[in-house]
């Protein structure tokens, strides 16, 4: 009984690394395309987003069965509701993915607006602290965690200066709004994807430690824009 | 022991439906704040957030005590994994509130750009939903938790029209840009609100009759614009 119940934790745990490749395939794929200009890539995401929600389904699945059999106290509980919260961050990063990929859809058939500089950095970013956190939650290591969720600070400084470098393109020449839109959105998406590793990274203390950082450490972006005016 | 249960699981229930009022005034103050100009009703939806922060931590941190002492099983069990659940949505809907207040505190600087009419009447809408995604809850009433979730594509398509509108604006004078961004954004959190309506109306629908329905019913829209470019 001991064993099963570890080797369904087991379960759980390759269920949501398997999501978790997934996410990360679907950023990649979303970027790809957008780098590239290559819609095939962007077609990918979308089947990527079907497989992720049947995922997250059976994530949740698994997770209120064990709850509800195994009747989990102490670490091996505290196990189980992170799994199901850092796979609900995880569906979500799949969304992102998803929008950024509906984006690129839409700026590859125009001409470039600019070369991309900020965005493909800010990609970068995000991406790194996505497999760091991954790598934290393998590896139950919170100081890693805590670490991931330091760097959402400089994703966040990115995202204001991608939105006001590109509202000085629109300011010069309204005709580049639609084009300055669509990249405005794919860098809040990666604000968002960032935003939610570190939700994920405060999932994986919480795990280790017992202890919620969520509201201490800094007030949340969600990804908006910052204020225009005033 | 039982009863003890049973009052604990009734505290549980009144500690979200107290963080649920204060979400409502939150999101009732941010839109007061830009429908009448004022910046006193903005600033009260910080301390809102606050506070929905301290009930966020304090709703979890029951839960998670309730699944480890009291090891709940069917009913119970998804009772309290949907509160978890919920509790997240609502603490995300303070997050939009404090978004709408920031754009507020900077709409109500300048001359305003046009009449508001459709933010106001998304508003409604939203709240709506809200009020009633609650009451469901309350009532554990599955049916009218699935036309709460019914009431999401509305608000979706006001957001599209109102996006449309206000870039039209901004074609034809890019001065109006920064305060067409600002209600474009305001319009954006109103939808993602109704977004987390329907979330809620999903977990109201799970504890109820324990099925999902998260990925059958259409596809997540997070409150991206419409595509521009294609």
């Amino acid at each position: 009984m001991e064993r099963l119940f570890d080797e369904e934790l087991t379960s759980l745990k390759k269920l949501l690394l398997e999501m978790a490749g997934l996410v990360e395939e679907a950023i990649g794929d979303a970027m790809a395309s957008l780098k590239d200009r290559d819609e095939a890539k962007a077609r990918l995401v979308f089947d990527h987003e079907k497989a992720i929600n049947l995922y997250d389904i059976e994530v949740d699945a698994l997770a209120m069965r064990l709850l509800a059999l195994r009747q989990p106290v102490a670490v091996d509980l505290r196990f189980i509701a992170s799994s199901m919260r850092i796979c609900s961050d995880l569906e979500r990063m799949g969304d992102q993915a998803v929008n950024i990929a509906e984006r690129s859809l839409g700026i590859i058939r125009q001409p470039l607006l600019k070369p991309l500089i900020d965005i493909p950095e800010m990609a970068r970013l995000a991406q790194s602290m996505v497999k760091d956190v991954l790598d934290a939650f393998v590896r139950g290591d919170a100081a890693l965690a805590e670490n991931v969720c330091e760097r959402d600070d400089a994703v966040d400084l990115l995202n204001d200066q991608v939105f006001r470098e590109l509202l000085t393109y629109t300011l010069a020449d309204p005709e580049t709004i639609p084009r300055a839109m669509d990249l405005i959105l794919v860098a809040r998406s990666l604000e968002r994807i960032a935003d939610h590793a570190t939700n994920i990274g405060e999932h994986v203390i919480y795990m280790r430690e017992g202890r919620f950082i969520k509201h201490g450490r800094k007030t949340k972006n969600d990804g908006g824009a910052p204020p225009l005016a005033n």
